[in-house]
């Protein structure tokens, strides 16, 4: 059972939709009009012994709760701007880090903290929900139709091998941490696709292989994506091959990433990436077959799977 | 440290106040200017051990959830309109619980939920986001003047019984248990206070005593409260005789009844009351003190506390 089980099994239940709500639960975000605009807004709650463990301070885990929902209003295209932040900590000293990390990084992306709530408990859990303005049409993850290419901003693996440097106390890899413990939005890239027409956008929380997978079931499409073309830093091959991690997987399931992956036509695409001054780079391409289809080398490879919140 | 400790402690960390944003952190629930619309946001969470135990269902604790973030908009003068709900839970049944009695709330209370996040997680905990749309001009804690009377609605101290009920095992009193479970939110009261005019308003969830020491402190007034007027159910003083407990105490400090606590003068509080066809009760009144006072018989009661979310 995941959010979109979730979404199935209550969707009779819920009220009748408003008027103004414009995309409902299912996409990065949902698209509401309150008064004359258009707004994003999602809810990410990170929990610890699940999304972080002691490698992660309450500064990073603040940080990082407002980083991964800028990071939704992203991937529908829009500026993120309006935070509420709900914060259960063992004690006081926590929650005001946790709350510095919160500032820190509203300041960083220009997002206002409306307010919120402070409680104890046993573990830490943070929960961010955001507002966010759309200047253009919002890019969702039903628009990929065949024929559009898959590209995804930056790089990819490197927040997982961040996590895995993080998780068995590996000295140096500095940066590969801070990818892992504190992700920027790709808020340029998003804000050009969604003003430049992009079919599709999804940001790259659970990892390539199951977003892939999701924007393809949500775009009635298949797609096929070379692992071999997956853009990967030097630092993230050298720690993978210190570990003897399978790179390719590490980039194609390891998630957390965040970055964005855009399914357009190819021109748009590069435009995309000019304005933003941020690198694309094609990966696959969308398919009419209905298949999500992973290439390696000269075979293909199966049962690439995504993350399960409750396995 | 609570709320307040920490915005004070980060005011100097967070960014410049954006121009749509009307009451800042610190009331019930901020007020944003979204396009040609007024609304109020608020996020509040329940954590299990600490809002609720195992006589809670997953059903009651998502129930609530929403419950007492209407209960914050019902305090500004507002009409609830859109939530967005994080779940972490042991395991997906429990979240599917959680998930329904969101859904059941928002059916009840005219509410959409536009989305949200579920995770897995040792305990069971839940933050709803809120945002209710403004009609009148919101009614603030800060606005309670000398003359003007401190009424409330409905009852008090139902909750708090409830909670005894509920957690010594008692049977019967399912009126006072359902109160804790399931507060109703006092919506129309609170639009009515709003359009009247009324000069300051809270919703009681800490208790009476600690919310009307918050206005009194916003509001740079002082106030003198009758506790021999606070309205109390007949099952209430039923279970606190039967448990020995001090009823005007329980009343005072119990907390969690989500009724509002209104501050105006005394021909708004009749219109407010008619207008809503809900009582409300005078039980104190606003003064140029400073003080505030709770007053029992003839003698005043020392000490009263509110509640601190990490003791």
């Amino acid at each position: 059972v995941n959010e979109f089980d979730v979404i199935r099994r209550l969707s009779g239940l819920l009220p009748p939709q408003p008027d103004e709500v414009i995309v409902p639960i299912g996409d990065d975000c949902a698209v509401v009009r309150l008064g004359d605009k258009t707004w994003a807004a999602a809810s990410d709650m990170l929990v610890e012994g699940r999304h972080f463990k002691g490698w992660a301070t309450p500064e990073d885990v603040g940080y990082k709760a407002v980083a991964v929902n800028a990071s939704d209003v992203a991937a529908m295209g829009g500026t993120p701007r309006f935070v509420l932040v709900s914060g259960a900590a063992p004690d006081a000293e926590t929650a005001l880090g946790v709350f510095a990390g919160v500032a820190e990084a509203c300041r960083e992306l220009g997002v206002y903290p409306l307010g919120g709530d402070t409680t104890g408990a046993d573990a830490l859990a943070v929960d961010v929900a955001i507002l966010g303005e759309l200047e253009a049409a919002p890019v969702l993850r039903s628009g990929a139709r065949p024929g559009h290419l898959l590209a995804v901003t930056g790089e990819l693996g490197a927040s997982a091998a961040g996590l895995l440097a993080l998780e068995g106390g590996v000295e140096g890899f500095e940066r590969l941490k801070g990818r892992h413990l504190r992700p920027r939005p790709r808020l340029r890239v998003g804000r050009a696709a969604a003003r430049l027409g992009a079919g599709a956008m999804v940001d790259l929380s659970d990892g390539l292989a199951s977003d892939a997978r999701r924007i393809c079931e949500m775009s009635g499409v298949g797609c096929m994506v070379d692992l071999d073309k997956l853009p990967i830093s030097d630092d993230t091959l050298k720690l993978a091959a210190r570990l003897g991690r399978d790179l390719g997987m590490l980039a194609a399931t390891g998630g957390e990433d965040y970055e964005l992956l855009v399914c357009a036509p190819e021109r748009i695409l590069g435009e995309t990436a000019e304005a933003a001054e941020v690198p694309l780079t094609v990966v696959g391409e969308v398919t009419g077959s209905g298949e999500v289809v992973f290439r390696r080398g000269a075979g293909v490879v199966e049962d690439l799977s995504g993350w399960d919140h409750f396995a």
